[in-house]
């Protein structure tokens, strides 16, 4: 297909498309004349993806690159290249704050080590932006004087893990290896804001049946 | 308490709290000079209760202003009461876009519909900021070629379910109506970067048992 038929089957005007080839997100189209070029499914595939990470996921371009560049390469093992790839990703919890060396962080640090442990979790990387997230989440719920026990975060994490069981079904339903990557990319990103509304959802319900609703609705 | 022991257990400068007493953010503590007043510890609460929706969860002030009015108004039921709250508070998934009237809006709105009642959802306001970010995810996960079909939409919201117990669990470990709500929305914004961290390290895990990990960690 021409530039105009992938700019209008992949939702992004041509001036952002011929950007993200000079940025090299995406792979040069086939030449077949001195002005144009043609693309393939693989082209708009993957500018569906550089638009989740970039317009949805509000990445920047380079850590959009070093994403992608994890996508492409195959030498590595499944395993590693996910985990590459979504290292990269934004952290899109909301803002924490950081305050190393406090008597919070270091209860932070204790609990979560204490949590990996009882979970049996082996993969947890230290140095992970996802353990530091939950390290810094978990030291400032403990300063604001909120409960933030072993108990309660184990049943959050069993939850996540029935999320992730559901997320990687979804992975494993592409064939590729490439496409499997790039879809466990893309659906971390795009299925946090699914996540967090469900959440906000069920709790509606759960307030609910326990505080009982005021009366029917009546619209 | 005096103004300087508010700031130093709290952990916020005295400008900073001087500030929120203009804006109303924090109640008036009790005047006990002409230049001085005693704050008690339900300021250092309702303190914590700002910073966390100021500071950590990024709400603007007025924002933050419309929470606190709904935490306060002990004329609602419970159950409206955290709804209210709930309501104002910010939108801490991806930022996704809207298209309204296009074809993946009218099917998300379609699939989510069908979602609500196969879970038996009643209390789902579809003007609630909640239920129109899932719609808009689900639009943009279709717009971008994503399966997000009922199936795997449930196994989200069954997980969001036990998630939503154990937040209102919580909550309910405070006896005040007035505590529980303060909590109900601090930990709404707190927790979501632990649910958000915790999901990527499960996917880590399940990652390893399916696709095999390379070797064991050597450090």
């Amino acid at each position: 297909m021409r530039l105009a038929e992938l700019s209008a089957r992949g939702g992004v005007p041509t001036a952002t498309i011929k950007f993200y080839l000079r940025e090299k997100l995406l792979p040069p189209g086939e030449r077949i004349s001195a002005t144009q070029a043609a693309y393939g499914e693989e082209h708009l595939r993957r500018l569906r993806l550089v638009r989740a990470l970039i317009q949805v996921g509000g990445m920047p371009v380079a850590a959009a690159r070093d994403v992608l560049a994890a996508v492409d390469d195959d030498t590595l093992d499944q395993h590693t290249r996910l985990g590459v790839a979504t290292w990269a990703l934004p952290d899109s919890g909301s803002g924490t704050e950081s305050e190393p060396g406090d008597a919070a962080a270091e209860a932070a640090q204790r609990v979560v080590t204490a949590l990996l442990e009882r979970l049996g979790w082996q993969y947890a990387d230290d140095s992970s932006p996802a353990y530091r997230t939950l390290v810094r989440a978990v030291a400032t719920l403990t300063r604001l004087g909120y409960d933030c026990d072993l108990p309660h975060l184990a049943r959050y994490a069993h939850a996540a893990a029935d999320v992730a069981t559901t997320d990687l079904d979804l992975l494993e339903g592409y064939q590729d290896p490439t496409r499997q990557i790039e879809a466990g990319v893309a659906l971390t990103v795009l299925y946090e804001p699914v996540l967090l509304s469900l959440r906000r959802l069920a709790q509606a319900e759960e307030s609910a049946r326990r505080f009982g609703a005021p009366h029917e609705q009546e619209d």
